[in-house]
This record gives structure tokens, sequence and C-alpha cells, in this order.
């Protein structure tokens, strides 16, 4: 009997050991804070969370086992019939290290990664590497071409900020040329969200659900958005990239953007006509892949129509939006985005399949194990 | 013969001359700034804009007769085979103004657009009124109520910052109800967009692109979500919304918005159930309605997905996105919307008359004009 076909979760976390210590050494924001066990530490990750008025237990946030177990990744996708999972660390990455410590911490997190995925996972995992995002270009860029030497590496986790300032920064133009040169796809994916501003004087009452349902997406889309409009789609046609969250608000508001890059003065020469750009749909064809993180029927099908059936790629976030109710079931998160799959492919066999799995497999070349 | 089924525009603005009165006295942004004939004036808009090292002629943007004049409406409406215009002031609307002078300013406008449109336009024209935001809530609600007495006034424009602290401020309690009770439709618009540090330090070499196509609609989304969890669609169950630009992004975002909502521990009770909130779809489907302003088939598909068929209205957003080339026929901004809505609805020639003319005319109940 031949094996069911496999779900592939792309969009995964991991916090490995060697990326808790760098934190727990550390006494400015980032840092994990130890608690008196059986407490898990907690991660203090936004300035707003360094607060010394509050007891240690409430400050930032808890980091228990599923932040960096392995067994803990695996149950999870036992749990939920995942085959393989592409993990990534967790943000804040390595955006925060002095310059001359991060290219040396990014070789240790992406051999440790590595490892974990060719020696401690049953062939069960791959993984994305983070970059020294903070080191001279020359540093990333010699990171990215020793990647190559990494079985399991399958491309790169990369903030919104690039190297400091915004993905639509000239700084970035070797790293870019060096990811499409040795085929390693970007995962873009969001962390520092909007000014709290944005959100009003009441945000704290709807807890985090403005910053995580909108300051993340939003993040996403301004960042892929610079990208484009810098021009970067148009140096590097081979450059790949994955979007989080279903390409944060891309596939939405891609023809307004598309309307407004053509009713711009500033993007005709001086006889009016318009400059050579490859338009946003033209590169959302063909450069950019979407998670299926939208939880939602709409979301995938807007995910589909932005990119094609073959380019999204299912994924949970896990460990984020763990089930706040008792029991051990099935994760609400994870079924929803199961369900909107299902309905927006209108039970399509073979795109679903695709979606769920078959995508990804082509995509990063994985290799499935045979059950035993 | 019997006429071809009505086209009606729901977004398309005015500055009417009394408006045009008020901000030429003005002295601090938003102010007129007469040139020479015949260069058009200019709006200061911005305080970017109030630059007095720029040539006037350099300031803010130039208001044409196509941002005034009634023919100019009328003609630009006849173009594109559009039967009815329901006609709003443009931003900022009166947020601006000293709380004591907003009452009769509101009062003046409103009256202006009502008689525009009775006396001016052939039957062609209705118009959402403008409210006196700055001004004590009472007179808010006066200008409400005297408001029915209006005959082609059909709701009302608002913008985002509402009373001057966003759409879930408590101070709007007596609006909402006032809103609900007379049957006003609420017409949620942008104009503030984001803080520009949101765009990075190369913003401006891309012209307005990222202002106009993210700034705008991520500003509507924040917004809406506000009202929505802060729970008036809850206390105020038959209120009527119309969000600009398809909802700015709500409709792709609303999975997310729901997921998060019942993933945060603020949203529950102390034995951690679930406290009681309709639902971000069900608000949709009961209490929007969506332009059709999305420059693509996708985006009207998620519109049409997000609150059913006959809840999304076409738009034209004129006199904005005027076509840069040369040429005095269709515009480009208006045919890519046309186009949008025919294939996003597969040529259901039911449900494309719905959208294009049909929707709107049951839900403002406008009176059809027999061609002469």
């Amino acid at each position: 009997m031949s094996s069911p076909p496999p779900i592939v979760d792309i969009h995964t976390h991991i916090y490995p050991p060697s990326y808790l210590s760098l934190l727990r050494a550390r006494k400015t924001v980032p840092y994990l804070l130890d608690l008196p066990a059986p407490a898990p530490p907690r991660l203090i990750i936004l300035p707003s969370d360094d607060d010394e008025s509050l007891p240690p237990s409430c400050r930032g946030r808890p980091i228990g086992a599923e932040y960096s177990s392995i067994k803990e990744k695996l149950s999870f996708m036992s749990k939920h019939e995942i085959s393989i999972s592409v993990i990534s660390l967790a943000n804040p990455w390595l955006d925060f290290l002095p310059a001359q410590d991060a290219l040396s911490a990014a070789r240790q997190i992406n051999d440790e990664l590595n490892k974990i995925c060719r020696e401690e996972s049953q062939g069960k995992l791959y993984a994305f590497a983070t970059l020294p995002v903070s080191a001279p270009p020359s540093e990333v860029v010699a990171e990215i071409e020793r990647l190559q030497r990494l079985s399991h590496i399958r491309g790169v986790i990369l903030g919104t900020t690039g190297l400091g300032s915004g993905l639509d920064d000239p700084a970035l133009e070797p790293v870019w040329e060096k990811l499409e040169t040795t085929k390693q796809l970007v995962f873009l994916h969001p962390h520092y969200g909007l000014p709290a501003e944005v959100f009003g004087p009441r945000a704290q009452s709807y807890g985090h659900v403005l910053p995580l349902s909108l300051g993340f997406p939003m993040e996403t889309t301004v960042a892929f958005v610079r990208m484009w409009l810098s021009g970067v789609f148009d140096r590097y046609q081979r450059l790949s990239v994955l979007i989080a969250h279903a390409g944060g608000t891309v596939p939405f508001l891609a023809g307004r953007l598309q309307s407004c890059v053509e009713h711009e003065r500033q993007f005709r020469d001086e006889e009016g006509k318009q400059l050579e750009r490859r338009g946003i749909w033209n590169v959302l064809k063909h450069n950019v892949w979407l998670d299926a993180v939208t939880y939602s029927e709409l979301g995938v099908r807007a995910a589909v129509g932005a990119v094609g059936v073959e380019r999204v790629l299912f994924g949970t976030d896990h460990p984020f939006f763990p089930p706040l109710d008792e029991g051990n079931g099935e994760w609400v998160s994870v079924k929803t985005n199961f369900d909107a799959i299902e309905k927006a492919l209108d039970a399509d066999g073979r795109s679903v399949e695709g979606v769920l799995g078959g995508n990804a497999v082509r995509l990063f070349d994985l290799k499935i194990q045979d059950e035993p």
C-alpha cells in the first residue's frame, strides 16, 4: 500500500539551544530571564516588556519546551500528520547583535539547525538558515556561500529590516545576488509590526490582537513592496521569496499597487513614458511563494489567485497560537488552516495535495521517509 | 426599448464652493493657496506641503475644476456611462476645524451638497453628508438628525479618527446610536495614512505610491477593526458601514483577525470561556458594504467572498487617479475596475449588473431618470 500524500509545514519556528544561550547571556532587549523551576524562562522581546516594576513572571512571554524541544516539535507534527517541517529560527533572529558577534552566532546556529535536522529528526526536518544581518555585507554573503555545504538548509529566513534599513537598501545588492546565484530562497517574515500610535490609545485593551493580526501582515507588505519598488526583481529576476502569512496583504493590494505605480509621475520619463519595471503580478507569478497561513477560505483563494496553486504552501506558525482550551488534541489554529485549504480548492484532490505538501516537496527537494 | 441597467458610482469626491471658501480663508494646514490665473489653486493638505522654501506652484496639489465643478463631474459620468453618482466631500472633510466653527460649516456644506444634487444634476447626483466631528457629540447627533430632512443625502462620510480619538472612542456612542436609528450609512474613508517612518528612508523616491497604495488601506483597516474590537457592532447591530477601497485589507485579513481574537486571553472570562462577541464574518455579512475599488479581479472576488455579491458596489474614486497619458477617453483607472468586476463575476450578467448599479439603487433607494 502506498503512503498517504505527505503534509509539509514550511512555517514553523524554533529557538535552538545555542540561540537561547545567546539570549540568556544578554542584559538588554531581547534577553531571556530565568525563573525558579518549574516556571519556564521569559523572553523579554519588546522594550515595553523590559519593565522592572512588573514581577518577573509577568514580563515578556514564557518560553516553554514547545519553543526549543525537537521532541515537542516532532510530537506536534505527529499529532497533525505532518511528514516534514522546514523549521526556522523565530524572530528576532540575529537582528540585534553587535556587528562583530553576528557571523560567529549565525554559523553556530546554522550548523546546529543543520545537525538537528540531520541527526535528531529521523529525516523529518529541514531548516531555513539565519543570516548575520548586522555584520558587513561581505560576511553575510560569505555565510550564504557556506550554507551550500549544509545538507538540510533550504533557504534563509529574513526579517523586514534587512541589514537594518529595509529591503530597498542598496547595501543588500550583493546579498540578493548571492542568494540568486546559490538558489537560496528567502523566507520573508515580520517582527517589528507598526508603531504603537497606529493602533490608538485603547490598543492594550485588545491584548495582542492589533499588532499580531494587523501589524505583522502590514509590516510584511511594506517590506516586500519596498523591495519591488526599488527594482530588486528587475535586477535579480530569478530571486525566490516565500512571504509569510500569505504575503501579509500583498495579494489583496496588488491591483491597487500596480495602479498607483502606473499613475505615478515619478515612474515616468521626461516624455511621460512609463519606466521599465516588472509588474507586480509578473513578480508574484515568477518569484514569489506564499504560505497558506490565512485562517480563511477567502485568504487561500486570494493567495492562489496571486501566485498560482503550485506556489502556495501549507504552514502552521507553530509554536504560536496554541489552543487556549484544555485538551491535547488537534490545534484549532492548524485545523482552521487545513479546512481553509480544503474549501478554497473545492476539495480538488490534486491541488489540495500540492498545497499541503507536494508543492513544498518539489520546491525544496525534500526526501520523504517511508513510514516504518 | 428599455434603458440599459444603471451604473452607479458610490465613491466619487467633490470640494463644493463653500468648502473651498473655507479652505481659502485659512492660513494653516489645510488651506488653499491661490495662484495667478490660469494656474489652479493649490491645496496645502500635509504639513510637509507647507514649505515656504518651495515656489507656490510646487506646494501641495493643484485643485482644478475637476475637484469642484458639477459640470466636470457630469461630463466624467457621461464619458463612463455612469447614470448616478453618490458624491462625497474629499478628505480631510471638517476634521481640522475649531469646535465652535464645525457645526455651522457642516450645515452649510450639507445644505449645499443637497441643493447641488436636487437642483443642478438633472437627477443624477445624490450625496453623503459631512459631520462636524470636532464639535461636541450632541452637535454631531443634531446634524445627523437634521440630515433626514435633506432629500438627497444618503449617509455620511467619516474619517478614521472619528471625533479625534479613533472609531473605538466611547464618546462616539451617541453618534453610532443616532446613525443606527436614522438608518444613515457610514462611508468609512481614509485620510491620515501611516506614520512616514513605516515607509523607510527611501519612500520619497517612490512618489506617492507607498502612502496611497498601502497607507490608505491599512489606515482604513485599523480603524474598522478598532470599531469591531470595541464592540460597536454588538451594541449597534443594525449599523451600516460602507468601507472604502473594498475594505482596505479587511477581507483578506478577516480570517487572521478572527483567529487572533479566539486565541487572545484578554477576550476570555476568568474560567477561560470566550466572551460574547459577534464574529468578524458575521459583521461583514450583515453590517458592511464594500466598494469595488480594488483594480483587480482578485480584489473583487475577495470583496464578494467577504460580504456577498449583493453588498459590493462600483466606485471610481474620481477625480483621483486621472490618466497621465494624453487623450480624452475612458480613464484607465475606471476601466481597470470595470474589467475586474466583469472578470471576477465570470461575466454573470445579473451579478455584474448588481455590483455596477443594482445593489446601490436598492441600498440607497435611488431614482433612475429615464434618458430623454
